[in-house]
């Protein structure tokens, strides 16, 4: 479809047809898109791209995004720095901050054990968190790993890790989801559920 | 989700979010993506767009994409002046030409009539085209334009300003798309097929 586009459009296709899910249909949808709006639109679609590999870096101590050397929970005084949350990625942890329910610290694990795609317990910061503890006064890990195949291997192998510490290592209640009716809830959720059901 | 991302994350993700198409969620992910990819391909996806607004222009005689003051097709020397094609955008023109079907020149409307959106004939380059026909040496005009409503819409007040000119006006035909099984082809495309078919 864009045989005939010149060249610099041609460019702008083909680097946004590397973008995950963006075929090159849809990316040349989203060229003509913004040949048509205002120049400085599409100059400030590029600028905060072009800023990005500089500005965002990792905390050097939770591996959370980070604009200095430590996180904003990092550097924050009241959090409870006894208390850490393992995370698979920044996403992961925006949402249980959303939740306003945890008060502590958190790691980053930029991923989860997948030893096909070449990812074992450094490339995913495990080590690093195992260092962590033997420095830092932590007393409670709470994984929040994704209750998915590879997600679940993580945090089965990050439970032997941590077996040597003297720690209180806890999980995310896996369960229903709220507004879920029962009916539409899997087999796998449900007996989870029931296995964890609690006194009312 | 990406409340907690540093700032020029979130500059990103709300530019991306501009996109047609592309809501905060699927925003966070292409960004995050991003994060991910070696710098250079970042930087090159940002100078890429940067440089779109000004390397592409209009040519000033079919108002196709151009990178000079006129487009490719008007500038070959061996394409038919006298046969003109009308298409909605370049990305229709780019169609047409993958078919190989089509030897003369293009005109590109940019747009249908619509007059909700305040699109009229002087919007559209129906003004232009017609300027152009008093001025070249056209014989026939072939209309490439959808058969949507607002395709058909236009075609109508195109064949009616084009009228008082001694031209041949064509339209691309409408009927059943190769491949596809008769019984799923609309009612519509199957009555336009039949009064349009073809001796054999």
């Amino acid at each position: 479809m864009s045989e005939t586009f010149p060249l610099a459009l041609k460019r702008v296709i083909k680097n946004l047809s590397r973008l995950p899910g963006i075929g090159e249909k849809t990316a040349t949808r989203l060229a003509l898109f913004l040949l048509g709006r205002p120049k400085e639109e599409v100059y400030e679609l590029a600028e905060s791209l072009a800023d990005l590999p500089e500005k965002i870096r990792l905390c050097r101590r939770c591996f959370n995004f980070a604009e200095g050397e430590l996180c904003r929970f990092c550097l924050a005084p009241d959090r409870d720095p006894s208390l850490v949350c393992v995370v698979e990625d920044p996403a992961d942890l925006s949402a249980i901050e959303a939740s306003g329910a945890f008060r502590g610290l958190y790691h980053v694990l930029h991923g989860l054990l997948s030893p096909r795609d070449g990812l074992g317990p450094k490339e995913i910061k495990i080590e690093a968190l195992i260092e962590r503890i033997k420095r830092e006064p932590i007393t409670e890990i709470v994984i929040a790993l994704s209750p998915t195949v590879a997600g679940e291997a993580t945090a089965s192998y990050l439970v032997e890790c941590l077996k040597p510490f003297p720690l209180k290592i806890t999980r995310l209640a896996c369960g229903v989801p709220m507004g879920m009716d029962v009916k539409y809830a899997d087999q796998l959720t449900l007996r989870r559920a029931l296995e964890a059901r609690q006194r009312l």
